[in-house]
């Protein structure tokens, strides 16, 4: 069962989730997720996904056509309640030789602390235009 | 001060967070925001802009150039904790004679609260492929 992972921090639940983004791990990706049907996710100039299972269904589709690619993130803010954690980054998606493959995503990762530990319950990410990438010096991943 | 006002709810930070975007008041926008470095606002199509000071320069702008129009939310989805919510909103901009201007916009919504009521720490917004949109019989303002 997916759901009987436990993450103690929103950091744990983070690093879940793009080791799962990465691995293309569609099982993974979903014990990071809470078990909420108004949990939503937005992949770069897609729809909105609501609801845990439809949120799965799209992310089993993405790594069933996808191919496996190399993921630094970089410059995360984190804004801290005690039982939710908002967190952005900077997604640089590339090939096995670094080539990049698109511009950078940004994404708004929000996490909440259930009796089943920290779960995501937001996702939302989208292109970033070139120019407005700066100082690179912060790689997180 | 901008600062002073405070929002006993979260739908209250929204409504005003709404009202402001649709007046183009920079003044009023920035009572909703937290006075933090690590609130983050993302624009549809644009970079990140990480803190407050920031994130009131962005409005202003946008604010200086940009025409009033009318705005139309719908579909919203909520999860909340004691100090946190996540909203998601469906927003519809369009001219006073309700001619649509743009593709539908989607926007993930994060309110803490503090002591000094609930205050927005992110807004992430990209515009939704028009043929993704659903139902839209639940009309919110």
């Amino acid at each position: 069962m997916p759901s009987q992972k436990i993450f103690a921090t929103p950091q744990d639940a983070e690093a879940a989730f793009y080791e799962a983004l990465e691995r293309c791990d569609a099982d993974s990706m979903m014990t990071v997720w809470a078990e909420d049907e108004e949990v939503t996710c937005i992949h770069p100039g897609g729809p909105r996904l609501v609801g845990y299972a439809t949120i799965r269904d799209a992310w089993r589709n993405i790594f069933a056509h996808g191919m496996r690619l190399r993921l630094r993130l970089s410059q995360a803010t984190t804004v801290s309640t005690p039982f939710a954690v908002v967190s952005t980054v900077l997604e640089y998606f590339s090939t096995a030789d670094d080539q990049a493959i698109s511009a950078p995503v940004v994404a708004t990762n929000v996490y909440v602390r259930s009796v089943a530990g920290w779960r995501m319950v937001a996702h939302h990410a989208s292109a970033v235009p070139p120019t407005s990438i700066s100082d690179d010096s912060r790689i997180l991943h």
